[in-house]
C-alpha cells in the first residue's frame, strides 16, 4: 500500500497466522471466494453458462487486484464489494469478454461482503480451536503436575487459607475447556451464508433463487441459514462475545500471573528467552511481557464487544454506519484474541514455579492464614461466634507481639482447653489443610478430557 | 428504606416482576435460600444436627430482615453475606440459641452471594423464557399475517426493491428464536453451585466436603460445577453477553418500528392506548413510547456487558472491586431487557399496519425501487455493465424529468428493443418482484416451532 | 413506592448526599423549580399575571406529588414531564383554578427535564467539588508528610528504583487537582438553560419568547446558552467524561492501595475501623474495603460514560430512545463518583504507613533495585552498552548466588577499577537514589495551593 | 513491512495525513526527536558534550530504521522504545564511537514513548484545529444561507413545528464551536513532557535532572508538568474524551443527514460525485456515504474512549497491559475522528438543499404540526387542559376524515367562538411560526467568530 504502515505492534499483540486472515487480501479473497462459489452455484443450476466458470474462477486470486486503487475507490462507493465487483468484472473480461456478465448475479454488496467474512471467520476459528485445545492441554498438564504444591489462596489480595498451584490451574483450565464448548456451539449458527441480493428477497434471480441460494451454501459448505440476515447481526456479536469472554479469562490468567511474579511474591515467573522483558534502565528486572499482552487484550476487547453490539439496531434491510462499524472491529477481536493466545502459549508450558518461596510466604503471616482452620475446629465446640471472637482476639494479639499464632494459641487457656497442641500443630500445617484442591484439579482436567475427545 | 426511592422511570423501563426478582428482597432471599439449603444438606450427610435445621430454615426469610440496617453494615463488611449471616445467626439464636453454631458452616460470603445470584438468574431466565416465547408467537403470527404484504425494501435508509412486512418481521423472529436457542445452551453453564469456602477448596469441611456440595447442589437444584468459580467469571458474563444480544435485537426493532411510524412514512403502528405517546405541545402526535424503551435498552446494554467483560480479570482466589462492579450490573441488564421486552410485547400483538400507506410509497420513486427488475432482465441480454449503465441513465433521466421510470423506459429505443411492454409492466410491479418473500416468513415460522416444541 | 426497594449496597457505593439529588424527589422537585421559574419569568416580562404566580410556587413541592403514580404515568407518557405537569396542574387548580391555564407555558417536555437535571447537576457538582477539595487537602498533607519516606518504585509490578511515599501521593493529588481544574472549566458550558418549546424555536411564546427565556435564566441563574441544545448532548457528556476521570483517578488510587495493602507488601493500610473488612472465614484479614469501591466505580464508570457517548447522535430536534438511555446513566455516574469520593476520604486522611516495612522491602532484591544507579555511574566512564552489560551480569550472578549486589559489585574487578568502596555503598543507599522525589512532592503541593485559593 | 497490508477502509475512514502521523514512521519519528532533543537539553547543561549532539541528531531520522526488525524486538521487549534505543545506539556508534552512551541518558522507556506520542498528539490536534475550523466555517455560511428555509422540526421521528434549515445547522455548529473551545482548554495540559527516569525520579540524572528537564521541555516546546505522569493517564483520557465528543456530535449531523436524506423525506442531500454512493444493484441510488462514515466512527469511538478509561487504573510507577492497551486504541480515535472530519467537510459545503420538498412535506399533516400555535392561542383564553383537549379532538377528527386540520377547526364552532378565520390561517402558516429560528442562528454563528478570531 501507498499509505505508511502502521503495524509496529502487531508481532507483540497479534498472531501472524491471524494477521493473515484479516488482511487486506485475506479479506479480498474471502469476496472472490464467494462469486467464484456463485458462479459455480449459478452453473450448477443451469442460470449461467458452465463454460464461463472457469474464467471467473481464474479471476477470483486476490493477487490480481490492486489494494490501492481499491481502497480509493471504497472511499467513494461506501464498501469493498462494489469496486471488487468492478476490478473483478475487468479482470474477467480481459480474459472472456462473454463470461463478464455472469459475475455477481443477483447479489448485493453485503452478501459478497458477509459471505467473505464469514469465510475468514471460519478460518479464524480453526486457529482459536487449535491455539484453546493447545493451551488447555498444557494448562491440564501443569495443573497435574503442581496438584499438590501448596501456595497462599489469596483473596482480596490478602492471603487466605491455602490451595494449590495446581487449582488454581484448574480454574484457568477450566474457563478454556467453557469456552471451547462455546465456540463449538456457535458454529452452526455463525458459519452461515450471506445471500439475500438488493433488499434480501433474491428477487432478481427468480425461481432459480432458492436452488441457487443452497447449491452457494453447497460450494461453500456453509450453513443455509432460514433467511438473509443483513441487519440481523446477532451471528456475528455472538461470536464477537466469545471473543471477548476468552480475552477476559486469558486476562484473569495474565493478572494473576503478573501478581505472582511481583518481587515481593515471586512464586511464579513466565519463562525467560533473551532479550525478553529486560528492562532499559533497570537490567535485573525480568518483565511480565506476555501477561501484558493478556492483560492489554482484557482491557481493549469489552470496547470492541460493546461497539458490535452497540451497532445492532441497524436499519430495515441494510444498515449505513453500524454495519460500517463493524467492519474492522470483528477483525481487531479476532486478532487481539489470537495475539493473547500467543502469549499464553508462550507463558504456560515453561512456566516457572518456585515452590519453596511459595511455602515461605505462606509462613509469613506467622499462621494466620491457617487461623480459619482453628476457628473451624473451634465453632464445633464453642459455637460458631465465640469461635470466631476468640481466634479473632488471639489472631489481633499473634499480630501485636509479632509472634507465631500456634504460640498464642498455645498460651490461650480457652485455646488449650478445646484443642490439644497435637491437634494444634496439625492445623497449622498448610498440607493438611488443602481440602478438595486436588479433586477440583482432577475433575477439570477430566471435563478438559471429555471435551478434547 | 430510608433512603429515598430512585424509581421514577422503573415502571417504563422495567417489568416489575423481574425487579421483584433482583429487589433487596429478592437478593436477601436468594442468599437465605443457600443458607437454608446447606444446613439441610449438611444435616443429610450428618454434619449437623437434623434437628436444628427448621430452626434455620424458618429464619431464612427475607421479611424478618431489616434492610436498612444491612445496608449499612454492608458499607463496613465490603460485602453483603457477612452482615446477612450476622442478622440471621441472631434470628436463629432466638429461636434455638443452640442452632445458631450450626449456620453457614465451612461457607464464604461470595458462595453466598453468588449462589444466592445463580438463585435470582434461575428465576429471571424463566421470564425471559416466557417472554421471548410469547413474543416469538407474536412474531409468527404477524409474519405470516403479512407475508404478503409489500412494502419497499430499505436500504442505507434509501428505498430499494420491496420486501414484505412479513418478510421484515421474520429477521426480527429469526433473532428471537437464536437468542431462545442461546439461552437454553448457556443454562447448564450457568446455573450451577458456587461453594468454594475461603479459599475455593471447602477445607473447612474436611472429608466431608464434596459430599456437602453434591447434596447442595442437589438442595438447591443446580448443576454442581467441575469446581468453584470465584475469579471465573465467564458464566455469569455469558449470561450478560447474551441479555446483550436481546436488547440489541429488540433495538433493531424498535429502530424499524420508529422508522416506519415516521410521519413521512406513516405505514406501521405501536398500538394506541389512552395518554399513550401524547406530547405535551403537540396534541396530535402519537410518539413511538414503546420503541423509544428498546432502543434506549440497546443503547444502554453494550455498556453493561462491557463492564461485565472488564471485571473479568480477577484476581487470584477471591477479587475486590471488579467483583464489586457486578452486584448492580448484571441486575441492571436483566431489568433493562424485561423493560424492552415488555415493550415489545406491547407493541407487535396489536401492530397497526396501513399497507394502503405502503402501496402508495412504493410509488413515490416512479418505478425507481423496480429498476433493478429491469437491469438483471437486460444483463441477461446485453451485459451487466453496459445494462446497469443504461438503467443508470434511464433513472437519471426519470429523475431529471420527474417522470415514471416505465416511462422513460418505454421510450428507450435500446430498451424497448430488448423488452416488451408487458415485460416492461410486470417488471415494474412490486407485486410481481417479492422473490423469495414468502419462503423467508415459512421458513422462520418453521424454525420457531421447532424450537418452541 | 410500592415497588420494592433496591438500594442494598447504596451506602457502600453511594453518597447518601448525592442520593438525595438523584432520587426521585431530587429529580420531580429539580423539574418543578423549572416550573416555578418559568412562571416567576413570565410574570416578570408580563406574560401571566404575577398574582398566579405565588400559587404556582407553592404547588411546585416534591412532596405534594405522588411519586408511584408518576411512574405508573410515565410509563404511558414516555417521559416524566407529561405526568408531572398534569399532576402540577391539577394541584394549581386546587388552589386557584384561574392560575392552572398558566402552568409550563410554552416549554416542552425536555425544557423541563433536561433543566431540571442541569438543576440538580449543579448541587452534585457542589458536592463533587467539596469532596475534591477536601481530597486533594489531605493529600498535599499526606505528600508533605511522607516526602522523604523511601519505599521500592515499583514497574511492571516489578520493584525498580526507590521513590518516596509522598512522590506517590503527590501523583495522585496531581490527578485530583487537574479534575478540579476541569470541572471548574465545564461549568460555564454545562450549566445552562434548556428552553426551545417544541421544536426548540419558543415559537409558542411569539415575541416574548426571548425575553422569557432571558428572565428564566436569571431566575434559575443560570447560563443562557446561544440557542436550544436539545439533540446537542455534548454539554451532558463532557461531564459524564470528567466523572468517568475522576472515576479512573480514584481506581488507580484504591489499585495502589490495594497492591501496598497485599499481604506480602504490607507498606500501606486503609484505616481500620470496627467491624470494617473483616472476613466471614479469615478472622485475622483486614481487607480493602474503601479500595473496592474505588475499583469497583473505576471498572463500572467506562461503560456509562460510553452508554452517554453513545447516545450522541439523537435525532432531528429531540430523540427517542438515545434521550431515554441518559436517563439513569449520568445519575448512576455521579453516585458511583460520588461513592469512589466518600471512600477515598476515609482512606487518605487515615492511611496507615508501615514505614519500616518499606525499608525491609527494599532491601528485599539485595541491592539489585539500586542496579541502575551504578550502571548509571559506570556508563560515563565505560560507555552505555558496556555498564548496561556488565551490571545484567552482576545481577544474574548476585541471583544465582543469593548475594547481594553489593559483594557481587565489590568482587568484580571491571567494576572496583571504575568505582571504590564508597562509590559503591552510596550507590546502594536508597537514600542517595530519590532524585526529584521531594521537588514533585513541592510542585504538585504547590499547584493544589494555587487551584485552591 | 513484512506483514500483510491490512488498510483497505483507510481511505474511506481515515485521513491519510491522520495516518501519516500515526503510521509506524510517526511514531518512531516521535520517539526519536525525544532523543535528538535529550541530547541537545543536555548538551545545554553541560551534561554531555556538545560535540556527539550533531552526531545523534542525524541517527534519529525514522527512514534509517527497519521498521520489521523493530516490530518483533518489540515482541520480545514488551515496548518499543528499548528496540528503538539499542537501533538508534548502534546508528550513532556507526557515526561516532563515542557518541553512543550519550543517548537516552536517564531516560526510560515510557518517557521515550509518552513523549513521542505527545508530540504526535500536538501534530494531530493542528489537524484537528484545521479541520474544526474549516467545517465551522462551512456550517455558519449555511446556517447563514438557510435561515429562513421552513422545514418540519422532527420529535421522536414525528413531525412537530416547524423550524428552519439554517436552525438545524446552527445546532450543528454550536458543537463544533465548543469542541474547538474544549481542545483549546486542554492544550497546556496535554501538551507536556514526560521525563521520570526508571521509577520517575529522575534519580539517575543525579543535581542536573531538573535543569535537563526544564530544557528538554523547552527544546521540545511543551509543557513541563509539575510531576512525571507515568500513571496518571487522565491528559490522554481527557484527550479520547474529546475526540469521543467530536465522533458523537458528527454522528449526530451524519444521522440528520441521513435521515433528510430517506427517500420519503428527500429535502437534503449529500452533494453528489461520479461514483459515489452507487449501489451495486440499485442503479438509481445515492447512498449517504458520508452520513456512514460519521454515524460509524459516532458508534465505534465510545468503545475506544471507555477502554482508555478502564485502563486508567495504572498500578504503582508504571503499569503493565494498561498502558499497553492505549497504544493503539488512542491513534484509532485520532484517525476515526479525522475521517469523520474529512466527510463532513465533503458534505456540508456542497449540501444539496430542495426547499420546495420541505414545503410539501410540512404540508404532509395537513396542518397538525401546526396545531400547537392554534392551542397555544386557545390555551390563553379557555385554559391549557381545555385547549388542549378541543385540540386533540379536532387532530383526531382531522386524521379521522383526511381533512385538513384547517378546516376542522373552522368548522368547530367551540374554536371558531374564540378564534377568526383569519387569525386560523395566520396560526397554521408555518412561515409565521417559525419563533427564534433566526434568532438561534445569528447566536451560533455570533459565537463562532467569537471564537474564530
Amino acid at each position: 500500500m501507498n499509505r505508511p504502515s502502521n503495524q509496529l505492534f502487531d508481532a507483540y499483540f497479534t498472531q501472524s497466522d491471524m494477521r493473515d486472515i484479516f488482511s487486506d487480501e485475506g479479506r479480498v479473497q474471502g469476496m472472490l471466494d464467494f462469486e467464484a462459489a456463485l458462479a459455480r452455484a449459478q452453473a450448477r443450476v443451469g442460470l449461467i453458462p458452465q463454460q464461463v466458470v472457469a474464467d471467473i474462477e481464474q479471476s477470483c486470486r486476490a493477487e490480481l487486484f490492486d489494494f490501492d486503487e481499491l481502497a480509493i475507490a471504497i472511499g467513494s462507493a461506501g464498501n469493498s464489494a462494489i469496486p471488487l465487483v468492478k476490478a473483478l468484472g475487468r479482470q474477467i473480461a480481459a480474459r472472456n469478454p462473454q463470461a463478464e456478465r455472469y459475475v455477481h448475479m443477483g447479489a448485493t454488496s453485503q452478501d459478497v461482503m458477509d459471505s467473505g467474512l464469514v469465510l475468514q471467520i471460519r478460518r479464524a476459528i480453526v486457529l482459536l480451536e487449535r491455539d484453546l485445545a493447545q493451551l488447555a492441554k498444557a494448562l491440564a498438564e501443569q495443573a497435574q503436575r503442581h496438584a499438590a504444591t501448596p501456595l497462599a489462596g489469596r483473596t482480596w489480595l490478602q492471603q487466605a487459607t491455602p490451595v494449590t498451584l495446581g487449582m488454581k490451574i484448574a480454574g484457568w483450565l477450566g474457563a478454556i475447556t467453557r469456552h471451547r464448548q462455546r465456540l463449538n456451539e456457535i458454529k452452526p449458527r455463525l458459519l452461515c451464508l450471506q445471500f439475500g441480493g438488493a433488499s434480501g428477497s433474491l428477487a432478481a434471480l427468480g425461481d432459480r433463487a432458492f436452488p441457487v441460494a443452497q447449491a452457494l451454501a453447497g460450494e461453500l459448505q456453509l450453513e443455509l441459514p432460514e433467511q438473509p440476515w443483513h441487519t440481523q447481526r446477532d451471528r456475528l456479536v455472538e461470536f464477537a462475545s466469545v471473543l471477548g469472554l476468552i480475552a477476559g479469562s486469558l486476562g484473569k490468567l495474565g493478572r494473576d500471573v503478573s501478581l505472582l511474579m511481583q518481587t515481593e511474591v515471586g512464586e511464579v515467573f513466565e519463562p525467560s528467552a533473551p532479550g525478553k522483558g529486560g528492562s532499559s534502565t533497570m537490567p535485573h528486572k525480568r518483565n511480565p511481557v506476555g501477561a501484558a499482552v493478556m492483560i492489554g487484550a482484557a482491557t481493549r476487547a469489552p470496547g470492541l464487544v460493546a461497539t458490535m453490539l452497540s451497532a445492532m439496531p441497524q436499519e430495515h434491510e441494510r444498515s449505513l454506519g453500524l454495519w460500517h462499524a463493524e467492519w474492522e472491529t470483528l477483525p481487531e477481536l479476532c486478532c487481539l484474541v489470537s495475539g493473547s493466545l500467543q502469549q499464553a502459549l508462550q507463558v504456560i508450558p515453561g512456566l516457572q514455579v518456585d515452590a519453596e518461596r511459595m511455602r515461605v510466604n505462606l509462613e509469613s503471616t506467622q499462621g494466620l492464614v491457617l487461623a480459619e482452620a482453628v476457628s473451624i475446629a473451634l465453632a464445633q465446640r464453642i459455637g460458631r461466634d465465640a469461635a470466631h471472637h476468640l481466634i479473632e482476639q488471639c489472631c489481633r494479639r499473634a499480630v501485636e507481639q509479632g509472634a507465631h499464632l500456634r504460640q498464642v494459641l498455645g498460651d490461650n487457656p480457652q485455646v488449650s482447653e478445646q484443642l490439644t497442641c497435637a491437634e494444634l500443630d496439625r492445623l497449622l500445617d498448610p498440607a493438611h489443610y488443602l481440602g478438595q484442591a486436588r479433586l477440583w484439579v482432577e475433575r477439570a482436567v477430566a471435563e478438559h478430557t471429555r471435551i478434547s475427545r
